[in-house]
């Protein structure tokens, strides 16, 4: 059997980690594939620099070109990151005839539609395992595994830099500003790691996942976000007391009538799987209607998972051409997509419960106040910390509601925050407790 | 596009769930899939018990081979169970070159050999999702997801039946005979589940997902197993008092020169994701040489989680079928397969940690005796409880082990079990430490 020849577009942490794979375990891949798979150009910028893996010089090419329109090539792997000039290698390499694989999140979740379109129209196939919960295979997982069922509800921990982050401060009792400026020296997080943070990497993933449960790329800007910057080891610690942990998590719950989609940080109770997903892992919860609860945990990133995703998806199409046949999945695994777009609800229709940490000065009335205006706004405390612990020179209210209507939360914070015994703004973390 | 005509053998709780996937998300499989699944026929001695779901009594047939030999069908589902049967008419029809979905792991596990083969030979397609884990797509992680990778080790909670009743043990402290009672009456457990809690069903599962593993299939018959039935209350509370949860698990590591594969109650740390999967749910585990560790978990049995792992099956092969193409997943996803058989290592060879405890008569100088035959043999005591607590009239001599050969333990047991202040056999558990 012919071998089956590809080229990488980007050699940085991702494309050496591949090509690691591709080198370390050639023969269970030849094989499972019936073929030997063979990196026959690699471009980058940098050919210089060593990536720690044996690679003929002969291959290497500051050219992305050369990958793109080498004949003999018939998978293209871009692993540069970046969107506009990935954008345009991706699109040129399917004008050639190439089938692509990619890792880059960012690239699907900012213009999907428009790679989507072209895999479609050069009858290319365009495979994105890596892009979403590094090693785990939960692309694989939502286009065949679960295809047969309506997803209900997806929840998952995405971004490893912000859950090693939580992690550290929930079990050490750090700062963020702590844990940040360690983990950037260690190198674990970039510098500023602000896209992980914020919730950017999370959303943009989130994006991904929902459009291939939908049929439809989805615009990931339409997704609410909040990051993880704003939390206090206090917030951590009154959270363990109400039997919560603090996670960011990516939650998309599927409505009557559209997608509620949103990433924050957010109280589960600890004895959920999800709580106790620690340190750089990423896990997804899925439920559907008919598998029930299902949750996938493995590393969310690194040279080695996520080399682990992006080779899976070489031997998928490697398969198909070792026999001769055009692979022929759908980028979304939707033959038939729904002409009308998703409807997308927005975050002030969310239906929550809550909890708030109110910084006020010591003085008697200060919680009465306070359960007023929430009052009036139909938001019910379900309970309440007050133990006159002074944090930061003043004593926080802090308290959990029942189920309340997120615009109403957000008027009544805004009230609570004019009163004149409150000396800082409330901290405002949903709490989901669904049954899982 | 022309709709895809399946029949399914079998019209019980699977076959039943597997219809009403079908029935209830016809039109996002349409969408998915490209073509509307349609199911022709469907084969059962008994076609007259309402099963919930609405059929069209034309559909239903007495005769197996009606399916088989009609020649519209393209896929047969074998959900009837049992193996001698069962095996005829899947052979049978992939004879008349009809693609056949399974979830029958009794069948894959003894006559695996002769059925991949028949696949093969008639160059039709063999799936079998359903019949490991239910709901959890791990046949497919296995073959697809994780394909770039050596795994090392898998450990898995692969029987829902056990880990349910190892749970209400464990929540409730109640005895092994007084939960299976109840379990049957509820309709939760056969009535008696000996496959279930003998380490059968679990053994029949291992040797399926390491034959996918090794691209071999596996003979389950080698597969060391032992059940839960022997497990009493008491074991459960002292293995919490040292830390640890027990949990039937089916494990296999992969040595130099060949597998180690065992079925047993373990006890595993509180901490572990596994220890916490509870109730009926199953959970797999595997770690692989660049993906690390990755963990599925959902529920491993049900009328809806396996009709949906069936229906994902189809709908592959039906994808394949819409744009006619043949499918070319070899049944074990190897092309290549190793020609010598695979080494398996018997039990006596196994290292690991031990959990005894000696029901002995509360007499001065037993613990010594004990760890002097113990001392004898090379293995040495990590932690012992002795209370004086009296459990049957005996006092117990509880303990952990360092690691420790598995044929010095049993000789050791032997020599301590007859000794004369021992009042009734030592119980041995293995404690499974891996990091995780």
């Amino acid at each position: 059997m012919e071998p089956i020849k590809i080229g990488i577009i980007g050699f940085g942490t991702v494309g050496a980690g591949t090509f690691e794979v591709l080198a370390t375990n050639r023969d269970i891949i030849r094989d499972r594939v019936g073929a030997y798979v063979v990196v026959e150009k690699i471009a980058d910028l940098d050919i210089k620099t060593d990536r720690g893996v044996h690679v003929d010089h002969k291959v290497l090419t500051v050219n992305a070109l050369e990958v793109i329109e080498d004949p003999e090539i018939k998978i293209v792997v871009e692993l540069m990151g970046g969107v506009t000039k990935a954008k345009e290698y991706v699109i040129r390499a399917m004008e050639m005839g190439k089938h692509v694989v990619t890792a880059n999140k960012a690239l699907l979740a900012e213009h999907g539609h428009e790679i989507y379109t072209a895999a479609q129209l050069h009858g290319v196939s365009l495979s994105f395992e890596a892009s979403v919960g590094g090693g785990i295979p939960i692309i694989g997982a939502l286009k065949s595994g679960l295809s047969a069922n309506r997803i209900k509800l997806l929840m998952g921990i995405l971004n490893g830099t912000s859950n090693y982050i939580l992690t550290r401060m929930t079990k050490d009792g750090l700062s963020y500003d702590h844990v940040v400026e360690e983990a950037v020296e260690l190198g674990i997080a970039e510098d500023p790691p602000t896209l992980d943070v914020d919730g950017t990497d999370a959303a943009h993933k989130l994006a991904i996942l929902m459009s291939l449960l939908s049929g439809v790329p989805l615009d990931y800007g339409r997704i609410y976000k909040e990051g993880i910057d704003k939390l206090t080891p206090d917030d951590i610690r009154f959270a363990d007391e109400f039997g919560y942990r603090i996670k960011l998590l990516a939650i998309a719950k599927v409505l009557d009538d559209g997608l509620e989609m949103r990433v924050h940080p957010a109280m589960i109770p600890k004895d959920y799987i999800l709580a106790n997903v620690d340190e750089a892992f990423n896990a997804i919860y899925v439920e559907g209607d008919f598998v029930g609860p299902n949750l996938y945990y493995g590393l969310g990133a690194g040279r080695k998972p996520t080399g682990s995703a992006v080779v899976s998806d070489i031997m998928t199409l490697a398969r198909h051409i070792s026999v001769g046949e055009k692979p022929f999945m759908p980028p979304l695994g939707h033959v038939h997509c729904r002409p009308n777009g998703v409807n997308i609800q927005p975050i002030d229709k969310l239906t929550s419960a809550y909890y708030f940490r109110v910084p006020a000065v010591d003085r008697p009335g200060v919680l009465s106040k306070i359960a007023g205006i929430l009052g009036e706004h139909q938001i019910s405390i379900s309970s309440v910390i007050q133990k006159g612990r002074e944090v930061n020179g003043t004593v926080p209210v802090v308290m959990l509601t029942h189920e309340a209507k997120e615009s109403s939360v957000r008027r009544a914070v805004s009230l609570i925050d004019d009163l004149d015994m409150v000396t800082d703004k409330t901290v405002m973390i949903r709490v989901e407790r669904l049954k899982m």
